[in-house]
């Protein structure tokens, strides 16, 4: 309401706090405000101030009235951003050399005095860990020596045994012997590379793509096809197409639901299209589906996997993003590669941690975890759409910003004058942590002007004001 | 005392009933026999009766009588073996083709019915399962939600910390930041071969050498050469500078302490010159030093580490043979490879889980860690001298066995003609796992003759009837 005057009438007075309040963030978006009565009580004033109070709130756009109910903080209506485009990546293949890159911007990520915007990981209030501690405690006492010895690969056949069950609503049904568990979705998709392809072998990926994967294919010294991208429909398929007719390739690798970093989800027809294509060749798909269960609308996306009739598809997965990176739970259904990737589990890191697998599969058989998925789901994308608000509000004229149908990551392409990189460390200096574009390309001068953001964490005035202060930071450098 | 006539003796049926306590384990080698008054009242025998069995069971060897302590089951003294001989590889570099065997043997070595020799892990009543289960109880109360977040590398400060403090038992003092925390040694191995090798490069290794090792050799592209080792003293470095000279060798890496299969002890002295042969020609070195904590002798030998001056030594252990296969809890101190094997961790596995370490950390800061190495290192001690003696006793004419002064593995030597692969196949029929020799070579057609016992588990009646069922088969395949 600006600078007030030398004096206020009393229900500026009024206003003004509850204005504080909501910029403090005491009072969020949706909250319900005190009824007018309550008010006038509190605040010692008349009813009818009350009243002009709320009605020049609402005059604003802070407040709205919904009848029969009162009045609620109103969520802030933002000009939306156009998305970017279909991304054109090399059509060549890439060793790949992000290392040092990434190296930096990590140490960044995991500085606990910064504001976490770069990591893709939920945050822990939004994750059931009492539950999960008192599976552990009960396993410490019921299981005997199980937690101390090891969990041979396939590994835990409680929680093969969930999967298997909860594989329905992948849209396919897995057996429990379809399974081997695995150190998180990381490990899997380790594993799967190793499985299918040898050194100087192209993998074919999105453009972009998850810079972890990029680091993998990289140490495994393997190269990077990138494929464009819709950041609506995630891999294009027509060119995938041509590039198998150029070139040999070892395996596709996809994220096909809620691609890291854009957020993509790939439509089922074009899944199959997608199966089909590479089974007809013979060329394995590695299907990473580590945000499947992250969807926002009401359905969850089938996978790829239930779509394979060949053993063709490589399936992973995590449970990271939904109940506790920290666990290193994931899973990989191999299909035709099983027996090698078990041989490959066992020389890679011989067994999974043995408890925590175990507590995992406890939680899930005693239901609550789709209850859980619930709420998780409305947090992340009630955040999203914040994080969306919040750059449409901050960031310079010309930014654009994907629209993301599940996850937590929202992909910003800036204006092509900004530079990510200076942008990441200028960040830094400001104490915000950020994903630069270069990181999720193997060539590194790709998506200069992009800039992964995680809404992993609630939205705060802390991180409303991160976003702020990212805005100016990207104005000055356009 | 052979078949019992129609009518035996009286002192002959208290001897039988002693003898066939002895034979079911009920009563141990070591232990005391009651007294002859307490036996006479328990038996309702006269005392003279009682002593007739005492004497009879003297005169054939199965118990001895102690001055002024009484009847004790006797050690049995068996012929000690001769040693195995220095192996002899090819001289050439050799891809790695063992997985398909490993997996046929592996499949064999998890089957909870079989009788297990084959793995080289301790029975879990030798590890302090309950105070690990304590320390993680306590941390699910104590550590907020330390559990279910990333655990980023270089991982849980706390562990590395105590591992800084335990180096100086190594023989060299590290500081916390020198370590990496790992899933377990089976991890560290791999990054640390990605690290300093790229695909086709050649790793020198110890001949025979640990399966898991040669299969990670494999899974990355790389080859193996196989330098000559004495049983005792580990790998021949003079056949090793003579390779150096003669190819390119990207790293050399050694299981300095109680090599896997062999457990030779590799002398300060060799420790010293091999950590400047390879300093001085910029060879990385990579030291599993997996089993170092479990020396027979009175002093841990000294890590080669603790003789690096330039970082030239990636070292790395676990906690896997001593405290909790089950946790994956390992380490690396890559030296000047440090950065590049974080950020290998990164990609590989993205963390550790968190809670393993930690609670490792906490039994180590609250002592009982030594304490509990003491006990186990007499127990395997005792259960590798045992294995030992089974072997002699029940084995074919011309078997050989190494001495170890460390862990709990016994390499034994067959005479040539036995087939350690069709053996392996017909103890499986006869439920017992073992580990033939040619999984500890590059090249299948090695160590034919070869197989590894696993002395993890107490000298128990079961064990032993294993031992003698396969001195029996090899009898027969001799």
């Amino acid at each position: 309401m600006g600078a007030l005057a030398h004096k206020p009438k009393l229900y500026e007075q009024v206003a003004e706090r509850l204005e504080e309040a909501i910029a403090a963030g005491t009072l969020r978006a949706g909250d319900r405000l005190p009824s007018v009565r309550q008010l006038s009580l509190r605040e010692r004033v008349s009813v009818s101030t009350v009243l002009q109070a709320y009605l020049h709130l609402e005059s604003v756009g802070l407040i709205e009235t919904r009848p029969q109910s009162g009045h609620y903080v109103r969520r802030r209506e933002r000009p939306r951003l156009a998305e970017p485009q279909v991304s054109r990546p090399a059509t060549s293949a890439t060793p790949v050399t992000i290392s040092g890159l990434v190296s930096r911007v990590y140490q960044a990520m995991r500085d606990p005095r910064i504001v976490q915007l770069g990591g893709a990981w939920p945050a822990p209030e939004l994750l059931p860990t009492r539950r999960l501690y008192r599976e552990l405690n009960a396993l410490t006492r019921e299981a005997g020596d199980v937690g101390v010895l090891y969990d041979a690969p396939p590994g835990c056949p409680e929680l093969r045994q969930q999967l298997a069950r909860r594989s329905l609503d992948w849209g396919g049904a897995l057996a429990p012997e379809d399974f081997i568990i695995t150190c998180g979705a990381a490990e899997a998709i380790h594993l799967c590379l190793l499985a299918v392809a040898r050194t100087g072998d192209t993998i074919a990926i999105e453009s972009p793509a998850y810079y972890g994967t990029l680091q993998a294919i990289e140490s495994l010294g393997l190269k990077a096809l990138e494929i464009p991208c819709s950041p609506r429909h995630g891999m294009e398929l027509d060119a995938l197409e041509a590039a198998l007719e150029r070139r040999r390739v070892a395996a596709v690798l996809v994220v096909p639901s809620f691609s890291n970093p854009v957020g993509s989800c790939m439509p089922e027809a074009r899944r199959r299209r997608l199966v089909a294509m590479l089974e007809a060749r013979g060329v394995p798909l590695i299907e990473d589906d580590l945000y499947g269960d992250l969807h926002f609308d009401a359905e969850r996306p089938r996978t790829c996997k239930s779509f394979d009739t060949s053993g063709n598809v490589l399936l992973c997965g995590s449970f990271s993003k939904t109940l506790a990176p920290g666990f290193r739970v994931g899973y990989v259904a191999p299909g035709r590669f099983r027996e090698r990737v078990e041989l490959l589990k066992f020389s890679h890191t011989i067994a999974t941690a043995s408890l925590p697998p175990l507590a995992i599969a406890r939680f899930l058989e005693e239901g609550g975890y789709d209850r859980h998925l619930r709420s998780l789901r409305r947090h992340l994308m009630s955040q999203v759409e914040s994080m969306a608000g919040g750059v449409a509000e901050y960031f310079p004229e010309g930014t654009r910003v994907a629209r993301p149908s599940g996850g937590s990551l929202l992909w910003v392409e800036l204006p092509p004058k900004v530079d990510s990189l200076a942008l990441h460390e200028r960040a830094i200096e400001a104490g915000i942590s950020i994903a630069p574009g270069p990181i999720f390309s193997a060539r590194p001068d790709s998506y200069r002007n992009f800039i992964r953001l995680s809404c992993g964490q609630p939205w705060t005035p802390r991180v409303e004001a991160a976003v702020s202060t990212l805005g100016s930071l990207a104005r000055s450098l356009a």
